[in-house]
């Protein structure tokens, strides 16, 4: 299997050829109207780290590695930020060693000998945070990345509770190759699917597709095991409990801080079988937006609820560039689903939307690829593809990337018109202009949670500083129009400022007092949510 | 209006007669063939309380009282021992001062006044806790119970949301008629509904009916505010977050102990129109389970989808005794309901259950009292009826109580059978015999909620000490077979032993340091949930 690519998205073998960057220099050209030069991808060879300040104990020497390929891979997470620095091999602060724990008990052991020896904890999933989730902080002595990736099994099965024992470390498509033969999935599809793992998506609480009602992983934790440094942490497996404020909660969105999730017991769902999807079309943003809100108050509960604004509907699903695009979708295991896609059509034809009675498919599972076909099909595609892209623009000078939200309805034509000005008055300011699109990832009975792209050109070498200027520009109006930082992103070091303006304050010192609790050393994620 | 009682459930004005007590008596001698005498009900006049340790500040009198008659409606909730004591006005450690705040500002001083005069605050909302909730330690040295009751009001409407922002001591049908000129509807109905707040259903996360799919308080809780010691709590209103573990969550279920909630914004629904019920019979309760598992995992998300043993089934729905009943709701605001309970009695024929097509019962909101007829409208009308039922029997001598847990599928029937065999031999060892049965109050994708009735004949006087060893019979053989101390009763004192049990060990160190950094002094409600 082809190694981990440490600047790009996915696997050395996902890399562009020099062809294929050449030509996204040449469309982003012509686009900016500039002349845009690809650089090399860099190599093994361009790597030139520090050297490490500690070395692997004897007995954790097996599952340790200070290979600099493995540093470099485990110095950062996927955001654009990360992406720029790690193409021009700007890896500072690398981790010192990197572990590849095969058992708990190798965690416990990691975990003893680095609080022994002072060593900091980076705990590593798939690696896919875009907030700085997995760099270590600069002022660290020394640094251990602790890559969850070999617990990569599902343990036990629970057919009548569809629900199965699972380790953290597992990436999404293994997790699903598991499930399958056992009719089972978690159908919890974050963008990062590919490669990010349970143990991540419940420590950053992310949020999947097909998942509108239960949008987070959060929902889908039956009980959760974690290693801390005060010893093991782990829920009984209940279908629900009003014992407490629930531990579980507690370890959703503590992005390693309080320990190392090491296996959780997960609720499952039947693969489905029936299926039905709809593209509708709506004149502009605001009414297909006002629909979405109708069909998710209708609680008819469509696996799959999304709306794109003229520009996105234009880029990703085909459509003219004129309108706006409501996609549903609804999906069983047990239920034919076409007298509910009705209902949800008649809502939002009723709100002003369009689509044509044969374009609302409905499939009993005999014929392949429904929901696959017309618009909707063009958006799953271009999403799943989407992380990827980043790869071909790499070093290019463009400034780019998208920030996500949740906002109440009342509040969220404001709110978008509020970010929108910001974010283009910071364009202009920055980049001399630029492009900003929106969709709604994941809509709720009470608003949407707005997900926002931006692009600029920008200057080569002062990319990030750029970027640093579009991303504060951003998220002040994200928290000044009442907004949160972070719908599925996760908090990580990139949404500390804001996410310190957000929080409640007592909380903070509930959360800085447990973490002291659990892990009396500091030793974990330091500065990831929260300062010692 | 008429005064709470100080001993029974609801107002003085719900205390029986006589009359109907002498009735409930001869139903119960008959019952255990013996002769029961029902002793007359306590009144002011048989109160001797404790001289209140600590008098109201002067700046707080006009919201404090030690009033004999309030100090002891305040002593304790309204568990069966509760009850029992009461009737008995056996009050050795009741509260010295009740406080009644106005305002938040209110809520903040009788907090400071507590603090600087070493004064334990126990937090009061309806008062209809049964797990000791709003009962002061014995080692207290001074104890204020501050009733929310006058934070009784809905502040704000947010129609497009459909949400609202309510104070955390409004009552259930309080909070109900304030919504229903708006269209809208909490719809969260424990059974306590017409005697708990909503401050108390988010420190103790209740559980409602008409609630598959979201079953707690918590699932609708956008942002809450809480006071505590160290500052205002108070959580963004957010759709949905994924910012840190949550600061909500944290709240949920504290039952007090980090701070006094004094409002949220609570997601709402459209009052219902179009409804649709089916009562479904089975030859035994494990079919009727099987077919509960069968349609919650089909995810048609019934408003109401629960199963009473034959017991409950003839005792509670009209039924012979000798069949289960599964009871299915729908209902909407905007979509008829026909087609899910069509899906949803297909699958419950398939599992063995029997309804006749004409009391499948579907309305399109142009019908008066649609699901109010046959088998489940009976069993309706007892639900609500039920905590008044103790007023009858107090001082009988009958030993009897629920409880109610959770337990995912696959254990589903091992778990029931060893808590019955335990129940039953405690039953018989400490009572010579007694009754038990059992209903889902609530089911989902991986479990049931099973909730436990028993009775049993004690000897006047040794009526608690009976309670208890049956008590802790039950609770023992939950936790040992897998179940959570409480699905929707909470922790409160009496829970205390087998929640110990069953909190995580670390989460245990988490909570107690979150706690002391928000209440440092440890005044509010000591012992509950955590010892300081």
């Amino acid at each position: 299997m082809s190694r981990r690519s440490f600047w790009g998205w996915g696997l050395e073998s996902d890399e562009p050829t020099a062809e294929q960057r050449a030509q996204a220099a040449e469309r982003a050209s012509k686009r900016y109207g500039v002349e845009l030069v690809s650089p090399p991808v860099p190599t093994d060879a361009s790597l030139d780290l520090r050297a490490p300040r500690i070395q692997p104990p004897a007995a954790l020497a097996a599952i340790m590695s200070t290979d600099a390929h493995e540093r470099a891979s485990h110095a950062y997470g996927k955001s654009y930020r990360d992406t720029i620095r790690a193409f021009h091999c700007d890896f500072p602060n690398p981790p010192d060693v990197v572990a590849f724990p095969t058992t708990e008990a190798e965690v416990v052991a990691a975990l003893e000998w680095a609080g022994e020896t002072g060593t900091t904890v980076m705990t590593y999933g798939g690696g896919s945070s875009v907030v700085g989730g997995v760099e270590a902080p600069d002022a660290a002595d020394r640094v251990l990345s602790l890559d969850l990736g070999r617990l990569d099994r599902v343990l036990e099965i629970d057919q009548a509770s569809r629900a199965a024992r699972i380790q953290a470390g597992v990436l999404g498509p293994a997790l699903e190759d598991q499930l399958r033969p056992h009719g089972l999935t978690l159908r919890h599809y974050p963008q990062s699917f590919e490669w990010s793992t349970l143990g991540g998506w419940i420590a950053t609480r992310s949020g999947g597709h097909y998942a509108t009602n239960h949008t987070h992983i959060d929902d889908f934790v039956e009980s959760v095991r974690m290693v801390t440094p005060a010893g093991i942490w782990e829920s009984r497996r209940l279908p629900g409990s009003g014992a407490g404020p629930s531990p579980d909660r507690m370890v959703l969105g503590s992005e390693g801080i309080l320990g190392v999730i090491t296996e959780a017991w997960m609720r499952l769902q039947a693969r489905p079988v029936y299926r039905a999807s709809a593209g509708v079309t709506f004149p502009t943003f605001a009414s297909a937006s006002e629909a979405a809100r109708l069909v998710v108050q209708a609680k008819l509960w469509p696996a799959n609820c999304r709306v794109l604004d003229p520009v996105e509907a234009g880029n990703a699903a085909g459509l003219s560039g004129e309108q706006a695009l409501l996609i549903l979708g609804f999906e069983s295991a047990d239920v034919p689903q076409g007298p509910f896609i009705a209902e949800a059509v008649r809502i939002a034809r009723e709100a002003g939307g369009q689509v044509a009675d044969d374009q609302v498919i409905v499939s009993d599972g005999s014929k392949e690829g429904v929901g696959r076909q017309g618009a909707v099909g063009e958006w799953r595609n271009s999403f799943v593809r989407g992380p990827y892209g980043r790869n071909l623009t790499a070093g290019l000078g463009i400034v780019g990337d998208t920030f996500e939200t949740a906002i109440t309805w009342d509040r969220w034509p404001a709110f978008d018109a509020a970010v929108r000005e910001a974010v283009r008055d910071a364009l202009q300011r920055v980049c001399g202009g630029g492009t900003l699109s929106c969709r709604f990832t994941h809509v709720y009975t009470d608003g949407p949670a707005p997900y926002y792209t931006f692009q600029g050109l920008g200057r080569p070498g002062a990319e990030l500083e750029m970027w640093g200027e579009l991303k504060k520009a951003a998220s002040d109006a994200v928290m000044a129009n009442g907004g949160t930082i972070t719908h599925h992103h996760a908090v990580g070091r990139d949404h500390r400022p804001w996410y310190d303006i957000q929080r409640p304050g007592p909380f903070t010192e509930a959360l800085r007092a447990a973490k002291k609790a659990v892990d009396p050393a500091g030793i974990l994620n330091p500065g990831v949510l929260i300062d010692p």
